[in-house]
């Protein structure tokens, strides 16, 4: 009977606790539907572009086509390595003639839910920004009329551009070969991470130290900044609101959305990384010079917080960075089409 | 009744001249069957080697990892690559530092059919082979040393070895990097083509002008050279038998097979290109500097077979090869293990 009862005891005290646990899920989701959204299974409607089939395996090609580059070396995905989290994982990029970009290579996937493209958000969305790194002389140094050129050379592109956009009279244009990567990368979202699974509802989507790690980065401000879908992308701020770090990881040349304003007050301003799937896209900050993730945190701490984050907290806030790790989308290689005598001959000078 | 007789009669002669056409093509078939075989549509055992699902997926990872190179900048892929015909389509390929390699990038495709690999059939096969351009100072730039201390800072290629060598003690090493990538570009045979239809019995596989160029293809005598089911790759022979080409294409300072074995007779000797897809894998020659099909035949032409070929052979063995393109496996572009802190960091310099 005794034991009995010290069992009944022990369960409803494992019940009761259990169901602390789970009132305090409950209440950890509800602070967190206040900042954060999960990504959605499905690649979002876009303004002024139309994801038709066509057009995303269109811009598939594209992606993966080095014919865009002057030199016939570099991709999209040279860059924005879709097997490598969408990134190259370099400081900063190499392009052509070997020359070294200024900044780190952002990631393609969940691109399309920033607010705008590049560190500094100068392009307004993902079709603008793809027309930069095809021009931009240290990456891809061809221009929209050597694209043009060489997109009409081949039938295979001659025949998708068509069906990507059958309305037009001129299919193939610089305009239009930005547009179908757009389309192509809208469909580069990564859902289903654990921290989505535990918004959704499943409590045991993450761990205690994830959940600790999820309370703290909102109690302690990260969230302040990392919020929306891709927990940053959304706005703008100073490297260094409190103290700006060191000179390799905030190089004084780059003046970040500055150069792009010339307004004083955006010196040193830069888009608030998107911290989706940050666990596998290092280096880190817009210097690249930073690899391992638990200090990128502890720097964030002291620059943008003014607080030094203890060893708990920045192990607890890692930890939980890592459950925005989503689901790769399945991408077969595209068959990219034959050449012909009028193609351009690449020029590696 | 005059006019059904008529009918009749042409009918006849059409049978007749259907079956006078049956016949030419079988008798083609037969004698192209004396020079060549189809691919077959899975691909071959190695010797050496024992392609499982597991190998094959990791040798496909370290196919596209470019952290293999020095840089962080160059895979497999990037030279080989599968959307274009398994090449760069430069002329030679750029590697480490934007140095430019001295052969022109043959193609992965089919290369399992080849006796031996690279343009002088210095690699026996190709797990020797894959060592090659990783380690090349102008590839990759590598050492074995830095690829297995790569590999082994990865769970995931620690797993991936684990499951691709499980009767092994250290499944992790240079060696089998190389037997891996082996196992995967085993599968990257393209069967199918029209030419192999037609081998294998379609008559209708190939048009009259194709049936031409096959026929001109062994009566001028370029089946001596290639043949068998790369049409190409299984022999060495010198560039120039006859009449050596200019300078452009055969570059004084690259002595071929000379430089692996030493032998006056190896002077200027090339193993013959495999010609399976070649159609889509401009340029052409170990030098890369000819552009247009046709203008290889020709050259061939006079360098090998001492005949100037007439327009119409020119034209007609260009159509023949243009049959050889075959159908390109699916592959589904992988997801590569996570870097650690332990995994070096690249190193463009």
């Amino acid at each position: 009977m005794f034991r009995n009862a010290r069992t009944t005891l022990t369960a409803a005290a494992a019940l009761c606790a259990a169901s602390g646990a789970a009132m305090a899920d409950e209440a950890l989701r509800a602070d967190a539907l206040e900042w954060f959204e999960p990504i959605p299974m499905n690649p979002p409607a876009l303004e002024n572009n139309v994801v038709t089939d066509a057009r995303v395996e269109l811009g598939k090609q594209l992606f993966f086509d080095p014919r865009l580059s002057r030199s016939g070396v570099f991709s999209c995905n040279s860059c924005h390595n879709v097997g490598m989290g969408g990134v190259d994982a370099l400081e900063t990029s190499i392009g052509h003639g070997w020359q070294k970009g200024p900044r780190n290579s952002p990631t393609v996937y969940n691109a399309v839910f920033n607010i705008a493209q590049f560190w500094d958000g100068r392009a307004e969305d993902l079709a603008e920004q793809a027309k930069g790194p095809v021009q931009a002389g240290v990456e891809m140094a061809s221009t929209p009329e050597r694209v043009v050129t060489t997109l009409e050379s081949m039938d295979g592109y001659v025949e998708g551009f068509a069906q990507a956009f059958p309305a037009e009279e001129e299919p193939i244009s610089f305009e239009n070969m930005a547009r179908a990567i757009e389309a192509f990368e809208a469909t580069l979202i990564t859902p289903n991470s654990r921290f989505d699974q535990f918004l959704q509802g499943d409590d045991g989507a993450l761990d205690e130290q994830e959940k600790r790690g999820l309370a703290a980065f909102m109690a302690t401000g990260c969230a302040s900044c990392h919020a929306g879908v891709n927990l940053g992308g959304q706005a703008y701020y100073p490297f260094g609101v409190v103290e700006k770090p060191g000179a390799s990881v905030l190089p004084v040349g780059d003046r970040g959305r500055f150069q792009v304003t010339e307004t004083a007050g955006d010196d040193y301003v830069f888009r608030a990384a998107p911290l989706r799937n940050i666990a596998i896209t290092a280096p880190y900050f817009h210097s690249g010079t930073v690899w391992e993730l638990e200090e990128a945190v502890a720097i964030m701490g002291v620059s943008q917080l003014g607080a030094e984050l203890n060893e708990q907290q920045i192990a607890d806030i890692t930890a939980f960075l890592e459950t925005l790790t989503g689901q790769i989308p399945d991408i077969e290689y595209p068959i990219l089409p034959d050449r012909s005598a009028e193609t351009p001959l690449p020029d590696e000078m």
